[in-house]
């Protein structure tokens, strides 16, 4: 029962590129945060200190940058397949590369002028293998919100349950979303990430929620039926509560609160996950069995 | 020479009030984060623990959410004023309230349904006194950015300077900016901050800059020339470092790098700060006097 | 080939419970950060909104806090362990319960008095089932710094490859280690964590090392090698570069920097991660299989 | 009334400057956050862009980290002062030039081994004119808890009020507390640190509480009778609430609470600020005026 290593990766995190496209005198921005990975046989790095086979995290910072004009950044899919690929080769004992990048988007003020838009952030993590690669889009920090056509009741209540049932609440959530492509092939990156962001949004203000799940299941659904290239989608949501401010202790007259008035909490936060599926590839005891993986 | 209490304020600073207009089936939605202080005479909770003078931050906290529906928010300005009124009434022993307001936007998604913008954040400080008011509006986390017709060259050099001249390079920052109204009546509150808004984006884009401190200097004097209601405007501005990156030492032909390239560095930032004036009503004499105050 | 709910979970995230043990004039404080989620059968609240089987993330808080007082917190371990116990016997559609704590370190200033350490964080992770349950302690925000006795030079080099080889630098991280007890029924769960602490602080600093990976498995080794109730340890190390300043370029008489002056950057950086098993209980394929399934 | 360049300042913000001190093999560690401004005659930078007398932020920096080592961190105040006096002296048009500095504590682990204490953060502000030096020096980030001995009642009261009156509740704080120095030619920096950060601590451990503002003015009179070359001390203490958790909802025999399980909150914070002085050099009057001047 001898010690030894176990599942290892390395690379280098938060490499901020900006390109710049000033082929014409209206220039284009594309603004990332490009997070690489290594995984593979390395091994005697760890056990002997030994980096012949150690591509630097310097060596991939490097190369982020460059294929930032090699390869240029149509969309961040592209870019990421483009560079996932190359270290794979400059590394032979890589086994995978992955590439994570965040794009933040800015609005055009001028040929030459941008101001950072906020707000939802796109996202994606590529993984190149020597037989193929994986392509995982997403969106993060999409900060909605109900003011209404929200309730919560008919839940199982214990001897610690105070909460109130409600017809009606606000129901806000701050998403993290990631959905997976059956191919790496496709062509479309944009375009499919544009509708998947669209039907989030159109899914999510049309839909009566009788609980966060119920919204998120929604939404899962009207993405995969709106894209036959999707696998499945994956939600990350606090729950960000508001809470109707109770005006009865105050001694003034008239003062009420039909919905109109709310404290919005930071902490604790209700915090729910759903995956919805196209194929269940993947078994639940397999689920359950990767928790057990240290991560 | 006697040690005794100086200056002090107290208040609760950051409640998160979200105000949801639901006259119509069309809402409408404010999301705000108030700050409240009280300044006077309120030694006696210093030396004795005598509260009798003290309104507490939790009834301050109170009143925010409640004139959040009594009063509304027409306007940031608006309820501040309302707001600082109120608690000037309230605590006779206080000379002054002071209120900040940050505001979060939000786009429609449908008549209850918004996501939230990001990007700018819309703020006001109000500070009501026995005998009147001043508003001071403006605008954070405004982060904009020309990718050409900045250059920083001709700068003084000595022993310690590496840094070399540059006729090509981006420029950006993330804005504070906060101008003073001559008089607290002015009812037109949010076009002035639209008109604000637009003038600072609009002359960033417009122009060259051969230092942030003359886009800076622009911009100011461009939205004091728009409103005359305006006295002065201040500026703290953050140069967000774009390092283009050297792809001199690559062994990649024809790899080259005009300024398409960049690194959006964290820290450190240069900070510039300005303040363009209408009517010099404070002498610097008095603007240094201040420095050395505790603050 | 249907679409339908994939794996979710729901809880309630960051309840920040602080306990204070008053029995005696001398008094003892946890301040934790609780974070609560059960995982099984909930699909009904997905699909059709039906919370029967839904235990309410409000409850899970209330029972966070309660249990703070009916069972109390000797350990972070044997406190979650009640909990989620007790959230699996209260909601009957769960198959498991994770219960996820951070605690805070206060230093005593007098019998009821104190100062917050900083520094390190503990946290442990507890997954109960219905038939057992699973430990994982830990270590966050761990920053530790070797000044010399770190070296990295014999890497692999490519054409975008600019980094010099050097036989002396600063090597610093921040550390996350988490480690995996063989039993959910270990008693000494606050001798462990120490014992664990003191391993990695010990060997960090006496270990040459000829790169960060060489170190992450000294370090668990030697944390396996110290406790045999333990099966596994994970590491998450930043590598927080400290640049040598170049002071070539000042125009100054004798100025060098023989490794004395570092400017500490922020983004980007190495990010190393490695695993240490005594018994290698996942495979390396179920581990790639993992990194596929959408968490 | 023409418009006009007011009040302005440029400088290098968060400069993170690492100092290793290697003279002998058991290494010392300064980690420093070192930001610097100057002021004066800026003026054709900001109205012609010329940049003839702007002494650039870059050079700032390397003068940052240069004197590092030309100078040394025997104490921050000392390296500041000397690093304002190379600025004002490099660069004829300024006035002043303000240098603020971050320390970051660590422990020893080995001669070359340090672990990041984390906790309280050491600050200094240091402004240097052409005709001498102000010091202030201060602690930031330093969290303090009494379990008992607070209270907060007696309290004025007006229709919004609901908070009840307390005789026992937890007072906790994350203190900014500065201090300015009667003259710039103290050589003790290190010491006067220690025995004010030791006073605050021992005063707030041993202080009955009838409120915040009465703990602040306790400790601030004793930091000024215990070091006479202190003219003033200023504290913002942000009111960290912890509210006792109500367990009378709970239908669970016994379960009580009395000052036991408390819930942290985050936001909104009571917020006071503070100041004692030994000679009221700055009229009340002048104070208030300054908060009329944009910052």
């Amino acid at each position: 029962m001898a010690i030894q290593l176990g599942a290892n990766q390395y690379g280098k995190a938060e490499n901020r590129v900006v390109r710049i496209v000033r082929d014409t005198p209206v220039h284009e921005i594309k603004d990332l945060n490009v997070s690489t990975s290594l995984r593979g046989d390395f091994a005697d790095a760890h056990t002997h200190g030994d980096q012949a086979a150690v591509l630097p995290t310097d060596t991939q910072k490097n190369t982020a940058f460059a294929y930032a004009k090699l390869h240029g950044v149509d969309s961040v899919e592209d870019y990421a397949l483009a560079l996932g690929r190359r270290l794979l080769d400059a590394a032979r004992a890589a086994h995978e590369a992955e590439i994570r990048v965040e794009e933040y988007a800015w609005d055009r003020l001028g040929p030459h002028s941008f101001v950072r838009r906020g707000g939802a952030v796109r996202t994606c993590t590529v993984t190149v293998t020597r037989g193929g690669a994986r392509v995982e889009s997403g969106v993060g920090e999409l900060t909605v919100l109900n003011s209404t056509d929200s309730e919560f009741k008919g839940f199982l209540k214990d001897e610690f349950t105070t909460l109130a049932e409600t017809d009606d609440r606000i129901l806000a959530t701050s998403l993290v979303a990631t959905w997976r492509h059956a191919s790496a092939e496709r062509q479309d990156w944009n375009a499919s990430y544009d509708k998947a962001l669209d039907t989030i949004l159109t899914t999510f203000a049309g839909t009566y929620s009788r609980a966060l799940q119920e919204t998120l299941y929604a939404m899962g659904r009207a993405v995969l039926e709106g894209d036959d290239g999707l696998t499945d989608i994956h939600f990350r949501a606090p729950n960000k509560h508001h809470f109707l401010v109770d005006f009865s202790g105050f001694r003034v007259d008239g003062l009420t609160n039909d919905g109109e008035v709310f404290h919005a909490a930071d902490r604790p936060y209700g915090l729910i996950e759903a995956t919805v599926v196209r194929t269940p590839e993947v078994s639940r005891e397999q689920l359950l069995a990767c928790l057990a993986v240290p991560r």
